[in-house]
């Protein structure tokens, strides 16, 4: 694991900067009150992991590198787009470790922003010619559109099951990095059946990535995450460690906690305690092995790609989002 | 005049009832709780002037309709997608005479529907599979927002000048009509100078829009357009017919009106003298006279085009650009 580590942060290292150098490149001409906003997005980091797994899906098919990165940026802008619509709909106040864009410029300038983001990543999109990637990162949208109106629609709702909760961390989180994966294979010309795996991939690490996002919300603290512990109880949201804690409940004490969160009426000393709770009940760790499906899922349909480093990579990337602590 | 409108209501009154149809068929999947604000908004009618434009512009070089109702209708998703977008940001109480989305259903449903209604669009455009389709819907989406930014940057503020304000109004209205025009002529694969004159007719018509939309917020009333008269200056926006008017002052009583209206403390009374003002000193006739230069560039556009029905429709919607009055 350790070794594997090694060789995905000596990869990143290289990446990073050219990656970030395309980034700057894209949104050096919008117009100078939404490249602010931009620049306050991605200025703050975060893993880049979009731009990089097209990177890697691209290079297990056509190892002449170059035109990939203007590709896996777009997909960055595009989850910088979603991400700040995403922190005005939960009145965050932080993002990635800094304030939240909306708080910084005021709501009207990022829905904005986000709005100037998303056409700009379609512009880039559309200059390859290719409208099968156009077509892609379009359903992708979509979906995670959906997904997040229905992540608003559930909240402080005592219904949502397992299932319900599924379909919403897909949305928001899976079929973007799906597209991400699936996009550079298409970049790439790759055959059908390996974009078919390609997709398959990203929609499996996509969702084994929220889930093990949701668990550390449990478990995490906010000077590795940048995210404040509980985030999600406090918002409203029923994420999978609470539903599970709520399955092993008796109906009554679950009805009365439900009736609670409906209300948004927990004091901050009870919200601790829930979460102590899921976490000493191993419910943060149910979720991880959950993950760990979704994670073997991902291996599965890397089987009949060829050999590379890429592949060796993207591999290891299975392992590094079910293990991470922040 | 008269005979014109005639011929464009009969076209319309033919063509709306096809356009609504796509319509419906277009959201029809939408996840549920996006529809409903796309129905709210689609439903509350409005002009379907983006579609209408692609129709005719698609038919002035190629006969045989039928492939084009996607696209224009998908501008039309494009339209309603920042208007509501735009109506959270003016604070809007009324859409077309109806309850502003937002109002309804939420400010979180709102920009998300927003989102998925833009992400919609592109799809349907990526169904064509032409490349310059979905780069130039891309682009009119990326000044579109800039636009927006740029005017919400500007309220209140005094230095606007008529430069400024026209860059305003080229973002938020003239770029997304010039491609609704052009994206018609690059669907009929008409060649590249007819293209470039369509850009050029929806660019002009699109600012002549504009132009008239603002000078009929100082002359129409809630009843005919939907919204109430005087909402620019109770927004903080400053338009031309307001920037006429206060060019026409000495300098001392602009400086104490700007001064209020930094502070955005008008009165009720205050605020319906300057309207009064705006029209009986003629300044919303200016601007429909500068409007006028605009129309006569879009028609002079369209010079090369063949003979057709649709030809002498576009010429026609040019006059009543001009002279609507709500």
């Amino acid at each position: 694991m350790s070794e594997s580590i090694d060789l995905i942060q000596e990869y990143i290292h290289k990446e990073l900067p050219l990656i970030n150098r395309v980034l700057d490149r894209q949104i050096k001409d919008l117009n100078p009150l939404v490249r602010e906003v931009a620049e306050h997005v991605l200025g703050a980091g975060g893993k880049r992991l979009r731009p990089l797994l097209t990177l890697l899906c691209f290079r297990s098919f056509d190892q002449n590198p170059g035109k990939e990165y203007d590709l896996g940026c777009a997909f960055e802008l595009l989850h910088s787009a979603t991400l700040i619509h995403d922190d005005i709909l939960d009145n965050a106040d932080l993002r990635r470790g800094r304030k939240a864009a909306h708080l910084v410029f005021g709501i009207d300038r990022t829905v904005l922003a986000g709005d100037a983001l998303l056409a700009l990543s379609n512009m880039i999109i559309a200059d390859y010619g290719n409208a099968d990637l156009t077509r892609c990162v379009s359903e992708a949208l979509l979906y995670t559109a959906s997904g997040e109106t229905e992540e608003i629609f559930w909240m402080r709702k005592p219904n949502l099951d397992q299932e319900n909760y599924l379909q919403i961390i897909r949305g928001k989180t899976a079929y973007l990095i799906q597209a991400a994966c699936k996009c550079g294979g298409i970049l790439a010309e790759a055959e059908e059946n390996r974009i078919r795996d390609l997709s398959e991939y990203g929609f499996n690490i996509g969702t084994a990535f929220q889930l093990v996002d949701d668990a550390l919300d449990y478990t995490s603290n906010s000077s590795t995450s940048g995210k404040p512990l509980g985030g999600d109880l406090a918002e409203g949201k029923l994420t999978l460690p609470f539903i599970l804690y709520l399955n092993s409940l008796k109906q009554e004490e679950k009805t009365g906690l439900l009736a609670k969160l409906a209300a948004d009426s927990f004091t901050r000393q009870e919200r601790e305690d829930l979460i102590f709770r899921v976490q000493k009940g191993g419910f943060a760790d149910q979720v991880r092995e959950e993950a760990g499906i979704y994670i073997q899922r991902a291996r599965d349909a890397l089987l009949h790609f060829p050999h590379s480093r890429e592949k060796n990579i993207l591999e290891m990337i299975t392992e590094v989002i079910l293990y991470r602590n922040h």
